[in-house]
């Protein structure tokens, strides 16, 4: 178990040594578990963390908030329509100025070639954690809720496959964080990952390069696929779900004949008993229903969206007792 | 006194028997009384709500957040354009989410015909307690405040009259959940409770047959009057408000000429002379001023208004005690 | 040490008297020393403010909440959007109200003529302290930290040099509550004070009067200039802020040809060269970078703007504390 997390960032899970991802897992069972008995966690008692967010979120923000609350804490939630970013507020000054305020940070920025930009900035000059409460590039909150997840389902993730896939929507620019955070972490647990998307929608060189190398280096596998059912072929797991297109950068108005050409790209019952019997289907929420999914996947028996989400208030406490307590 | 609260749902008060009410008031009292004492009052500790709004609120929202905090616990106030319910989320799935990650939701949403069952949908998702906040039929939290004033006020409100009036307001679309809810609870306290509005403003038939057997079976009575002065004379208590017309379900303009026609629907000084020599006024506040109301009856000697306001706080901090603690 | 507090009001530090600003920075030495060990601060357990906003704000907002929360309490952040305000609710109901919900309310309303009336409105309706958090007169907990920040730099700041200089900015009309308050609460402390402007953007005649009084009767001095440089030369401190015309009484559209033909009231480096060596830059944040400070002294070594900023966050405490707690 590793125990040097005090006054650390958290940006990326890439950051983080398994060791130390494990006892981030090992917190947030120990969490849960004395949520579920009523149990009082005052670990955080009288601490203080800025939550800002640039987009709208409900899972991310709640978990957040209600989870500090339930460790003695209070998050200031901060919509930026409130503040003064556009009287000519600074990233370095929210930063200073916030970090000196209280105990930690959380920030929400997606926005494009800026959101992961912005947050480093704020992590170069806060004197207090920051946590990325998603970004362009990562959300690593999700990822380790999706890992937990996976583990306590089937305790030993090893060898099971996983795939990722990408799914049409129409309801908005997806930033590609969540499929990019569970290339990158899942490899490391020696699960076989399956990514699959159509052409155009590839994600950073970068990121399939380290996920080949994760996987090689812990007993699993990393493949690539353009053909959707070899995805959900015996697949353990299956994550289907919208992102905008990386390479090609294109606007916000993401329905153009491009995408509309991959509209069979959708979870349904048919494509799912490919899968082994027992798979089961997850997404970070919310699913744009009809276009992602069939509602009797997601509805139905073989999903876990629930349970998944619910482990974002766990790992969210689990985060911030490790990072923010006082010893 | 009754003690089996402890997860239900507080969708209106119809769901709980006088002895439970009268429970809830007692409980008001006490931290009333300990309130004003300074007296500590953690029986919520770490313990999380969230607090969700469909429309502004003052009175509501306050009691609940500043009240949950006194109990020592936190309230998420979570206003609709900050939510994810634009990127499709469903009630299920905000009920399922919210209800693990927290102790009680906390939902306001009064559209017409719709908010009762979006409520209603949420309950039957929800793990824990789901506070009604005001929906288009029923705001029990305010008919409670009500109650537990009018009883402060006379102790033994028995064959008291209350005359629940129309009022004309330019004000705003009210829904019809005040005057309702008030109608049904009064008279299981054995108050002669007196309904008067100009025709086309009626409550539902159900709400007027239930009225009437609750006064049956409590030694009060129930009367409907659509003559104004009937009203007032020889009242205890007055609530002049204005509400919409349930019956035509008119759009949300509500200047028209059938509601300009009713502008005489004041509650003025001369009016109030037509009642007992000590009589109160009541409103759930704001006030249409000019138009409900003169000013100088709501900020005169027969007001008790703030009274009644004050206890919004008391009775949140009850009802929230009684369903949340976890003993 | 004054220990006469508790109930009373915070709308200007007119109504303290030095001897009483002396307890509370002595608190607020106090609670910073205490926040850097991480000793805890439970004086308000249980306790609730409510804070309204009618504009924008980081360091008010956050400090006030932050704050309260590191000391046990909560405060219900309301921005006036989510209020009944627009549906009729005077500043008496809200007083009224709001004060019987809890233990205070922090007021921001800077509307030129109207903000001040506003929370005196409300001081004398509410049963609970009014905080002002700044209004279109006063801002007094921005004086106050600036006046911690600069004893804590030069320990004795009798005979000091303090220049208040109006700079060009376009961002938008702010309010004189800055200038006015340090103007009024520097000479207290026996300073050298400079007060400097293009004319047109006058202080009100009563502010002088009353400014020149303190010099007088506490050993400083009060002087007024139309020449910029005079104002940097030899000073200790240097404050150079923007503010709107009093005396024209001009609308929002602020950039107008008299206030162009001022672009030159900048704080450069130049400028800063005339001062002492040690000179110290001060700003109440977010600075118009570009218009009303260079970068490279604003993000240099004589900036103390972050120093002044996080000191918000221990005077904010500090009069919470003094006013709030129930001894």
């Amino acid at each position: 178990m590793q125990t040097v997390f005090r006054g650390r960032h958290f940006i990326t899970l890439r950051d983080y040594t398994k060791e130390e991802i494990d006892t981030m897992l090992d917190v947030s069972l120990d969490l849960k578990r004395k949520f579920a008995m009523g149990v009082k966690t005052p670990y955080l008692d009288y601490k203080t963390i800025f939550l800002m967010f640039f987009e709208q979120s409900t899972r991310t923000r709640n978990s957040m908030e209600a989870g500090i609350a339930q460790l003695g804490g209070h998050a200031n939630y901060l919509d930026t329509s409130n503040m003064q970013i556009a009287h000519g507020e600074s990233a370095k000054d929210t930063a200073v100025i916030l970090s000196r305020f209280g105990h930690g940070i959380g920030v929400r920025n997606c926005f494009w070639e800026i959101g992961n930009k912005y947050i480093r900035e704020m992590a170069e000059n806060s004197s207090v954690p920051i946590f990325n409460l998603q970004c362009d590039l990562y959300h690593p909150f999700q990822a380790l809720a999706d890992l937990m997840t996976m583990k306590e389902k089937v305790q030993d993730v090893r060898r099971k496959k996983v795939s990722i896939i990408w799914a049409y929507a129409t309801s908005h620019k997806k930033p590609i964080s969540v499929p990019l955070s569970q290339a990158l972490l899942f490899p490391r647990y020696g699960m076989d990952v399956c990514l699959a998307y159509p052409k155009g929608w590839e994600l950073p060189d970068w990121v399939i390069e380290e996920a080949r190398r994760n996987a090689e280096e812990n007993g699993g596998t990393f493949t690539i696929t353009h053909d959707e059912e070899e995805a959900y072929r015996d697949a353990d797991f299956v994550i289907p779900k919208n992102w905008g297109s990386w390479v090609t950068n294109q606007s916000d108005a993401v329905v153009d004949d491009a995408l509309e050409a991959q509209k069979s790209w959708k979870c349904t019952e048919a494509k799912m008993k490919l899968a082994k019997p027992n798979v089961m289907y997850l997404h970070a929420l919310p699913a744009d229903r009809g276009n992602e999914v069939e509602d009797s996947v997601i509805d139905g028996p073989h999903s876990i969206v629930y349970d998944a989400a619910e482990n974002r208030l766990h790992t969210a406490k689990a985060v911030m007792t490790l990072l923010m307590n006082g010893k």
